[in-house]
């Protein structure tokens, strides 16, 4: 079976601080490596792992570039890059990987957002573990939202793409550098409840998990309106603060002017996410955009495009 | 009378970006500057002032030390001091002051906070004119809270202390390094309520603006609870996150360390601001301490402790 884990125990990486600003994560595995918390799950072999201690350090989101924007094979295999980061994914791959053939079976990368995410679970393969798996954080817990980064690439740029089995966690809203009791409280119980369903997969013990998940799947991304010499010149729209998976359709207010002027959308009707997200301002994103997908927990197929 | 703006026109410098990633005051002075909105005021000189260009470009509070502690006397006379800021506060203070002879006559500083400080308007001075001016925004704005630094130092380190007159617009909760159109609304109606303020003030045109006004007067921090590294291992206590300027008394939970325990509070009764403020992170700071005083608007002088 291509989809189970072999290893027994299963070596499974919990990876913080991929962005040295996510307070969350950070803390997490410290928490983690100070109770000793690992042993609560003796199926496994659990790894965990300061990304960017280097960005931590500075409270910054990366050095150079971002880090889990950096593990493409293509780019591993390059040598000429030689970023901070870039350095760095190569090392986290010789550790966790080699990316294709990785000594670790699972990695859960542990984010935060200053968007209204929610607990969102990011995947990038959707395929029977990870349907199952994301499925099974829905039934368990409240608030879980599923987006899918499939569609976007082949070779995957995120850290969680070294192993063949990878998932984001990633809570928000909360500002970057600091620490939210509810952020941390519900990152921990994304972290432990896929700990269980491993548990639960690898023993074919887990409930019944119905007939089909939902998924929100990105197709684009919306910029910021800008004037003549690149500057943002609008707000997102006070309706959309917070609205994060909302739908938007032509004509929708989009962004507001400094001087309180509604822009429209006049786009197709989809869903938006990361609607404000702050990490995102030195690319000028407002937000990304999403249609929800539905998959079969049967096939694994998907079944319909709404 | 040695309150009165004695220069018309007034000289006014309103200053952004003092803090690099606090985005609304540097998009604020962007506005005002392509829109031409000084033009509204006649009364005025207006000088728009992006205060630290280097680390607004690097999306970071400051690059070497905070500016808006840069400008004690002692500090802007001494030459030893060479940090970035420390140089910058310098230049600053020529091109605005000299602090204690200043060329500008009021000085309006724009931050924001990742707390929820509403429009938290900062004296550092309690004479008839800033007593006048906060007493102005309360009545003519909701949701004004007025803090008072004067009793914290005598030789003030802000930025707007080069000038006479001066006052911080502070508006939170927002995250550092995004806009937010409440917060942009609210930064500019105080700033615009101050420039009426001042136009009202110097032609002895104010409205009645009752008998007292309370005033939130700094004492003291708190810091977050540490390990033997120095290390943070407990976060913000749920019930006070969001709850700037609420009394807390002994036995209040003040932290919930990362096992969900509670921490509770010890020392004298009293309120709380800058509540889990990320930019106060950097110094495990978790939350400034405040009480409330009165000041008579007659006499302008404080009337009672609560």
């Amino acid at each position: 079976m291509s989809h189970s884990l072999l290893n027994r125990p299963a070596k499974v990486a919990i990876v913080g601080g991929t962005h040295g600003n996510e307070l969350t994560g950070i803390y997490t595995l410290k928490h983690w490596q100070k109770s000793n918390r690992a042993a609560n799950y003796p199926d496994f072999n659990i790894e965990l792992v300061q990304a960017n201690q280097a960005a931590a350090d500075k409270n910054k989101r990366y050095l150079d570039q971002d880090l889990n924007r950096c593990f493409k094979q293509t780019d591993l295999n390059n040598p000429t890059l030689k970023g901070r980061e870039q350095q760095l994914a190569k090392q986290l791959n010789a550790q966790l990987g080699p990316k294709g053939d990785s000594r670790v079976d699972f990695i859960i990368d542990l984010h935060t957002s200053t968007a209204n995410m929610q607990i969102n679970i990011v995947l990038i393969k959707m395929d029977k573990f990870h349907l199952l798996l994301a499925a099974y954080l829905k039934s368990v817990l409240p608030n879980v939202v599923v987006t899918s980064e499939s569609e976007l690439m082949e070779d995957h740029h995120f850290l969680c793409s070294i192993a063949d089995k990878g998932m984001v966690i990633e809570v928000g809203p909360t500002p970057q550098g600091s620490l939210d009791p509810g952020c941390f409280a519900k990152t921990n119980a994304a972290l432990e409840s896929s700990l269980e369903f491993l548990h639960h997969y690898q023993n074919n013990s887990l409930p019944d998990l119905g007939k089909q998940l939902e998924v929100m799947s990105y197709f684009s991304k919306l910029y910021f309106p800008q004037d003549n010499d690149g500057e943002i010149n609008a707000m997102i729209h006070p309706n959309l603060l917070g609205k994060d998976y909302s739908k938007i359709t032509p004509g929708t207010p989009l962004f507001q002017d400094f001087s309180g002027k509604d822009i429209l959308y006049s786009g197709e009707a989809c869903h938006i996410a990361f609607v404000n997200e702050a990490a995102y301002y030195d690319q000028k994103i407002a937000m990304n955009l999403c249609q929800p997908r539905c998959y079969c927990l049967t096939s694994f197929l998907p079944l319909c495009k709404k």
